[in-house]
Order: structure tokens, then C-alpha cells, then sequence
């Protein structure tokens, strides 16, 4: 059976990003490793760790993405809950097995050869859930 | 300053107990350490540690609560994130400095004499954020 290994990060979907590092990066302390844009998720990320997990700020940088219809509809806050696995493949076919709906019915690859996959918050009790694997 | 040490937990408000144990616990194989009842939050929580950190399953158990409100405008999902921090007396300071909107003035005492504090959304882009400190 596939095992979670950890959080890896908490998304917060953010309209300002300059407001935001002030909260997360000047008041709280928290340290920001990357602030990156990535054009391929029409989004500009900051990347604050804390011990083994991630705090990501996402802010869209277009406005039809699927971020940023999100932010439009529900406004800025947590987006979704990352959880490492050792196993993605296994897991999902463990996620079927249950009946669990995914939105990535495989899982995808990053540029850094990572793997994802997300699940629908319709199987989770509404939070968006993405798995990773490295 | 103060210091963020780590995630302590993610807390997801559900509406129904057994259908959320079904996903993170049964499908996604974390384990539970524990479902306690907390009449003075008006909740049953279910605690699932994941190396260091937790999820927090909570359901309101009144209708009259925050959380029980909360659920009720909002629907399930993720409800806020918990930061454990080194020293949240100067933490608080440190943030009033900074104009940041806390919740709580002081922080609380709980009775196993843990302190916690939340930070008001407005002032976090969105995020509700508490504060522990052991």
C-alpha cells in the first residue's frame, strides 16, 4: 500500500503578492527561497519553508487560467494541500479502487521530473488534495 | 524575533465524520491517532499525524459555533492552517508592529497548557492562521 510521507505544502491563491510576502515574509519571519514565475501554469509562486513543508503563495498572472477563475470566484486564501507519497502510481490505483475521484486520471510529469496528480474535493470533503512524487 | 518552527497542522471543517475518515484515513492510509470529542469547541476532531505535522479532521457538534456557522455559509473544506512558533508572546508583539489584525489580543491557554493565538484573514490574504506554542 502507497504510504503519505508528509505535507509538502499548503497553496494560497493571492491577488497581490507585495501585500502577501508582507504578512508571510516581513511579519511572520518566514523566509522566502524562489519567487518564481511560471508561464506554463500562468502563475507567479513564492516559495516559503518551514521545516520539510512549504508555505506556496500562487498569484495568477492571467485571467483565464483555472487559478485564476478560482481566485475570481472565491476570492484569496488556501488553495489546496500538497502530500508527498512514495508511491503515486500505487496510490491511485488504491484511490480508485475506493471510488475516489481524481481529476488526473494519471498522473502527470513536471519539467523537474516530479509527479502529480490531483484529487477532486468532491471525494475529500471539499479540499482540493495533490499528490506528489519525486 | 520570534520564530515559525513548522506546520503543526491543517484543519479541515467536515460535515460528516465518517465520510471524511473514509477518504484520508481508509483511501489515502493516513492513520489516526485519535477522535476526541472537545465540548468547549463544540467539535469532534480527528487527529491523522503525518510526519511532524497533522491534519485535522473537525466537525461542529452544535449548530451555534463559529465553526458550525462557518460550515454552514462556507461548506467543508479547509479551514486554517496552524503554525507552531518558538516564543508567541514576541511573536504577537512583533506582528502588532506590523499592523497585522490578530483575532485574539493576547493568546489563549489551553488545558493542557498549550498557547495559541489566530491572526485575522483580512490581514493574511484569505488564510485563517493560528499560532501554537508548547
Amino acid at each position: 500500500m502507497a504510504k503519505i510521507k508528509k505535507i509538502n505544502h499548503v497553496a494560497v491563491v493571492v491577488d497581490d503578492m507585495e501585500k502577501s510576502l508582507a504578512f508571510w515574509q516581513d511579519a511572520l519571519g518566514l523566509e522566502m527561497a524562489e519567487l518564481r514565475d511560471v508561464p506554463a501554469e500562468s502563475a507567479q509562486i513564492a516559495f516559503l519553508p518551514v521545516s520539510g513543508s512549504e508555505v506556496e503563495l500562487v498569484r495568477p498572472t492571467t485571467t483565464d487560467s483555472g487559478l485564476a477563475k478560482y481566485l475570481a470566484k472565491k476570492g484569496a486564501g488556501m488553495h489546496h494541500i500538497c502530500l508527498e507519497v512514495d508511491n503515486i502510481d500505487e496510490m491511485m490505483v488504491q484511490l480508485k479502487e475506493k471510488n475516489i475521484r481524481l481529476i488526473n486520471d494519471a498522473p502527470k510529469t513536471a519539467a523537474d521530473g516530479k509527479k502529480y496528480a490531483f484529487i477532486h474535493p468532491e471525494s475529500t470533503g471539499g479540499v482540493l488534495v495533490e499528490l506528489y512524487q519525486f
